[in-house]
């Protein structure tokens, strides 16, 4: 047994991280008795020695000589040897799938001898100097880190000479030409000759793929995706078969069903006469898998029953990269196909059908934010729209947003809150910062498997590629496409779904789930624990919520009524008023309106209970920006009308507003602080609250409403509050003789709270975490202010790994949680506790959550499905961990 | 043994909190063998016993029989005997003195014939008649409750009708007709007959006592000074003795050494043929003690020499209340006295150079608040004044306000922020919430042991009594002196110390300390285990701070440097420049500005260490507000003025403050988050200070700066500043070839930093607990909106118990600081933890720093020797408990 090297024949599927994914799957082959080219795999472990030691382990190179000599046997070739000649990719594969992030050299072993040898024995003199060139191009960009336009530059020029478009026009004599003039400008770049021994190549080769772990893409692309960096790359040294050997040759990819709508049939895409990186780099646009059958249908039937034969060995979508060298097939990689939102619901809900996987695995296999991907907007078809071009659907949903033309800028502007549309040729790995920020992204180039549809598809985000006709001009920053121009800037729409290109903004509508979400959901509800509820301040938004699953509201915030347009002057009268009658009499003239549309909420959410959120907002929030006023004051004083009405009313509001100003409204006089003060507030909304439910109660409909007071730091205040909240019920009960529950509770949304939550919860039925605010008070940053401001800097200099406003914080926010749901318990056995700031729509927060023994989240009606699934996925990690 | 009386006999000094300080020391002087009319007390049980069932508790009465018969057989006299009636005093006496807080009813015993019985037996028959005349009100007003001055309405008119001008000279056969008359009042009033029967008197009379315990103005004067409620007041019943007998009697009350300086001097006032309470009311201005030598020179000797004997007694400075009865002497009351900050000093510390008492009881026996008491500024002598009257200096300060005619508008507009003097003829307990909240107190009655008097000097508060030349119009809100008028809202000045009263503002100075203060906090900080430094900002301060008492400086602000006239240019040139260049050539032109700052103040502490904390506030501290931009800009448009210079400029700065706003910007852009994105302003502040140090030490100076980073939340904030601090500190020491320490740490002052303290600590040398913000993200309020708009409601019903930007808030805010604090040291066991909020200078809050392991206070130079002394006080307490 070695210690650093195993060859395909030893290996499995289960030494995934040890032999990257790419080995593993390999060796998985091999066992299965698939056509796969020999070779032996590296280990991960050797690549973590080496990126401690920064030198290759003690005994690797001899175990490499050791495997070298056994790929000779299997392959009848031998590194080297220039009669029979052995070539041989070099490929990364980690444990994890990091498509295109790491570097790969094919065609290792050729030099002058070899390339000859190639020549004589294939009796194909332009395939073995193309190779020739193909290689050192490679090796001088990924080993030697060389650039490459520089031989593109070359190549190009050659072709130029030649008179002929493509290379694969450019005769053998041309190319030996070229590699002659590559192994030059190779020696005057590197300032070394081109190494020569295909041996040391190798070695080289090794070391640049172990080394390719921490490039800066590589990072990226880690820190987006969570992978951890101590996993280290694999290398994967296989016997080279040549999909370019003439026209009954070809390499391609294929998924085993559609990636994009989880249907089930072979998509993908190859090239005849080409190699492998030819489909991956989107540089020839390739043709649909379909076109194989008519092409070589014996080719296409053993690739067709290899690709059942791996999808039910994996019980999962394969994602294959074949060759076929002279009508032979060999598969080169199988792995789990990225896909789709919409895909991979399907197909997880299809396979538990077929019998393939069970329920569960089904439900585990579909993650949250894919189930968030299916929440997109579509466009409207019945809105206007000016159709700009059309492209591949490489990733579905709609986005709006401006043409950028770079990833930097992408990025940038896309952090600082803009919605972007990045505008490129094509993506590479250096962009996938920029597709992070983007809305969307749009390639002129490429196809369904290309990088950028990958990446895009990964992410959730809307992506069109191959759009053939834009003409994009990076240097003019701008793009035409049938005699029309646009500038960066300028707004598209893009419909990821449907490939089409948009001028302006288009409408967009509602998405359409599909029916395999609601049963994929349904078992997931048998599988949570956790209570979803969402955040709805209206019927419309509680009648969605009941749509989507929700099981109650857990927050119903009374603010946006207040802000509604005919009843804005009434509530300024409140805060205007000089004492409590002058008040009272504004209240009297909200109620009736709160009453209406508290029974709009609960009849909708009925027999389902409706956590309904006092006033919170600081008054002056209710009047216009105090600046406003100043400016409106000074200008009128300038002109001189200090008689008129305008000028006096606004003075007035100015007066006011001035005396309501606060240095910090996140922490001023806000949430129970106003109920203490202002105790007639509360009281108008508990009658009103209280009458709804009495009224509806009374005709039947089993309204249920949950009192909850905002910000309470000290008993004390609750207990004030729900005193008050008591006496009305009682007197809203005595008044109608309807009999109803009072269920009173408090957000717990600053750190005292959460540090005396065993006082605290003498008082409540229920706790439910304002993590927006708790957050804020713990870290002492708004969100506004971080977000605009410092946190991007702190999320990129590693100081925070997440945003915590949109995944809790574990270490802080997170103790607190704990401290409060276990000392609110130990003091009231039966009291709930929920959360209902943003993060409980998100799933690692969810999982946390679970964690700390919740017994609901809450959160925005359309994440309540990513929380159902979310909840069932942190529900059976429990179980796992128990 | 009885269960609920101790007659005098029995009791003692021990006994306090069962027969209340003044039962106690009545006890304590008949045992010593002073002359004390007899008498016995009903225990503070006996009133908890009471409250709880809103009845006597079994038995009481019999004891009081009891009691009775054994005080006629000490007395002579038999309570309602109609030949030689018994007189007695009722009055409470809780275990913690509460001046005038309860209720006394003085001459119980008398009807028609008693009356009678005293006149025959006295042969002074208006002395019988008075005395009923007297038993009647009080009964009325403390027992039933009836309106005092409906009986003071029918007195003076009987005054008017006799044609005199004091009760003394009303005639006997007219208050006959008084007696008579008052009884009808009382019997139209009360609805029932006034109760003949001395005994049923009695035991009204002790209900009444027992309920006077929660009198709205008993619990307001618990609050004030933090008294339990669950104590319960004793009641005294004592054989009447009376010093309105004619020349030869008198009544006074006296402290043993000057309660307003500390002079070892009898002082204190008495009236001749007058009653007990006709001194304390301040109805009639009495004589200073001293006259009472040449009135009367045996009692006066008799009243020294006991004097003497009961400060010895007891150990401590006396207020004693006597009664001459025909020239005997009596003591009705001995309990220590309330004085002045001075006299509590100098009297703690001649006290123990007189052997009285030990250093540590001398310690113990000043407040920390006395010790802040005199560091009140005094007038500047230099200052002009406008001298506006001359009273009693009843206790000292200085005080600037405007005048308030009523409690209620002082207290509402004290804690509204205004600084306001309460004025009044004289003040009562009802007025005490207008006390707590005023800066001074005027009144134009009464002598140097008044109400207002003793309540002022016991809050500290600049008082003066007795400024007879004011006349003071209540009804018009106004008062006049020797032909000036004065209104409500007019601003005058008092000298607490010389009872002088100014019109308008007189500048103050320095307080001066006097030697006693230095003797005493010396004892104090050999004492203490907690070390004390200041906040100091600037040289001066620091200086300041050493002299008094300071062993370093905890906190140097970094701020108000920047804000000085000729750098504000500089520092806001670095703020709009565009890039990281334009911005070091502004700090490069701040650093030998920044090095001098700290020169001076590292120099002034020298060998002490010096905290400085790097800058702390938002960049926008620094520019004009947004609004005045705003408004500068919108006029000078409508004025056609776009293409002014100025105009430019505010636009300009109005462009980047927009940029720099904040919502919240307590939440914002500040501390240790300016270091992470702006590194190169932490590093010009860590450069001059490394700089500054170097060449102190050059200079043989031993200059110790430590480096504090502000608002850090996550450890990896804390490890980027202090890397970047290290660095700075390796590049100073090497180019100035000065070996100094590097000691950088941290504040605690948002939660997240003390739930994390663990791994915070791995960075840091010292943790320094920023409990003004602290307490703000903790309890989610900032300090200036609260305490503007909700925190007076707050402490008003009881949600909080204290302002807790004053006082720690042990629950939460103090919660935190355990868990940092352990934490902290739990992983670096060396770690220095210290606090320098303003709550670093507060007693109760010193008390729980020393509780939690601190090692250090640090608070404003003012509060270093209140810190001094309470750091003492804490030790001790410590001491007791361990």
């Amino acid at each position: 047994m070695r210690q650093w090297i195993s060859t395909f024949a030893e290996g499995g599927a289960d030494q995934r991280r040890r032999l990257g994914g790419k080995g593993a799957g390999l060796a998985e082959m091999v066992r299965a008795g698939l056509p796969v080219p020999p070779g032996f795999t590296i280990t991960t472990d050797a690549c973590l020695a080496f990126l401690r030691q920064d030198d290759l382990p003690e005994g690797l190179v001899a175990e490499i000589d050791d495997a070298l000599s056994q790929l000779a046997k299997e392959s009848g070739r031998r590194l080297g040897d220039a009669i029979n000649p052995l070539l041989v990719s070099v490929r990364s594969g980690a444990a994890v799938s990091m498509p295109g992030m790491m570097d790969t050299v094919l065609n290792l072993g050729l030099n002058e001898a070899c390339a000859a040898g190639i020549a004589a024995q294939s009796g194909d003199e332009r395939f073995a100097w193309d190779a020739y060139r193909r290689f050192i191009q490679m090796y001088a960009n990924v080993v030697a880190q060389l650039p490459l336009e520089r031989f593109e530059a070359r190549l190009e020029q050659a072709r130029h000479e030649a008179g002929v478009q493509e290379d694969r026009q450019i005769s053998a004599p041309i190319l030996r030409r070229v590699v002659e003039d590559h192994l030059a400008l190779y020696a005057e770049l590197a300032k070394s000759p081109f190494p020569t021994d295909p041996r040391s190549q190798l070695l080289s080769a090794v070391r640049a793929v172990f080394s390719s772990w921490n490039n800066p893409r590589a990072k990226v692309y880690r820190r987006v995706h969570s992978i951890p960096e101590d996993m280290g790359t694999a290398v994967t040294v296989q016997a080279m078969v040549f999909g370019n050997r003439g026209e009954d040759s070809a390499t391609g990819v294929l998924f085993t069903r559609n990636p994009n709508t989880g249907e089930r049939a072979l998509t993908g895409e190859f090239l005849q006469n080409a190699q492998g990186e030819d489909v991956v780099a989107g540089i020839r646009t390739p043709l649909p898998i379909s076109r194989l059958k008519e092409a070589m249908p014996e080719c296409y039937r053993q690739i067709a029953e290899v690709s059942e034969l791996l999808e039910r060995h994996y019980q999962d979508m394969q994602d294959i990269e074949f060759t076929i060298e002279e009508g032979r097939v060999f598969l080169l990689q199988t792995r789990s196909a990225k896909r789709s939102s919409r895909a991979a619901v399907k197909t997880a809900v299809d396979m538990a059908a077929e019998g393939l996987i069970e329920q569960r695995a089904a439900v585990a296999r579909v993650s949250p934010e894919e189930v968030a991907g299916l929440l997109h907007r579509t466009l409207d078809p019945k809105a206007e729209h000016d159709l700009l071009a059309e492209g591949l659907p490489a990733s579905p949903g709609a986005a709006v947003g401006t043409i950028v033309f770079d990833a930097e800028r992408a990025a940038e502007q896309g952090r600082s809150g803009q919605s972007v549309i990045l505008v490129r040729p094509e993506t590479a790995p250096d962009d996938v910062h920029g597709i992070v920020e983007a809305a969307g992204v749009l390639t002129s180039r490429g196809g369904m498997t290309c990088h950028a549809a990958i990446v895009a598809r990964g992410m959730g985000k809307p992506c069109i590629v191959g759009c053939e006709t834009l003409r994009i001009d990076l240097a003019q920053r701008r793009l035409t496409v049938a005699g029309r121009t646009l500038v960066e800037g300028d707004l598209i729409t893009l419909d990821g779904s449907s490939g089409k290109v948009y001028v302006g903004q288009v409408a967009t509508q509602e998405p359409d789930l599909g029916p395999e979400v609601g049963v994929l959901l349904g078992w997931a509800d048998q599988m949570r624990r956790l209570g979803v509820r969402a955040n709805a301040d209206t019927p419309e938004d509680s009648v969605r919520a009941r749509e989507l699953g929700a099981e109650g509201v857990g927050l119903c915030r009374t603010e946006h009524m207040f802000m509604a347009k005919e009843r804005l002057p009434v509530v300024r009268r409140m805060i205007m008023a000089e004492g409590t009658e002058e008040r009272q009499a504004a209240l009297d003239q909200l109620l009736p309106m709160q009453r209406q549309d508290f029974m709009g909420i609960l009849r909708a959410m009925a027999p389902h209970p409706v956590t309904i959120r006092l006033l919170d907002p600081p008054l002056h929030e209710f009047l216009p920006h105090i600046s406003d006023l100043e400016v409106e004051v000074a200008v009128a004083r300038e002109r001189g009308e200090e008689a008129s009405d305008s000028y006096r009313q606004a003075a007035g509001l100015l007066r006011r507003a001035k005396v309501l100003a606060e240095a910090n409204p996140m922490l001023g006089f806000r949430g129970c602080r106003l109920g203490v003060v202002y105790p007639e507030i509360y009281e108008m909304q508990a009658r009103s609250i209280f009458q709804a439910m009495a009224a509806l109660r009374k005709e039947g409909v089993m309204a249920e409403a949950e009192v909850m007071i905002p910000l309470v730091g000290m008993r004390q205040e609750l207990a004030l509050m729900r005193e008050l909240v008591s006496r009305v019920h009682a007197e809203v009960s005595h008044a109608t003789g309807v009999t109803m529950p009072l269920v009173v509770g408090t957000m717990i949304e600053v750190p005292r709270a959460a540090l005396t939550a065993a006082e605290i919860a003498e008082e409540a039925e229920f706790f439910s975490f304002g993590t927006n605010d708790l957050t804020q008070t713990t870290f002492g940053f708004s969100r506004d202010d971080a977000e605009g401001k410092f946190l991007p800097a702190y999320l990129e200099r590693g100081v925070l790994s997440d945003n915590p406003f949109a995944t809790l914080d574990r270490d802080g926010v997170g103790a607190l949680m704990k401290l409060a749901t276990e000392q609110g318990r130990s003091r009231q056995k039966k009291l709930k506790v929920g959360i209902c700031g943003e993060h409980g729509g998100d799933p690692r927060s969810i999982a946390l959550c679970q964690e700390l023994g919740l017994n609901y989240v809450s959160c925005s009606p359309y994440r309540v499905p990513v929380a159902r699934l979310a909840a069932a996925h942190a529900a059976m990690a429990a179980e796992e961990v128990s």
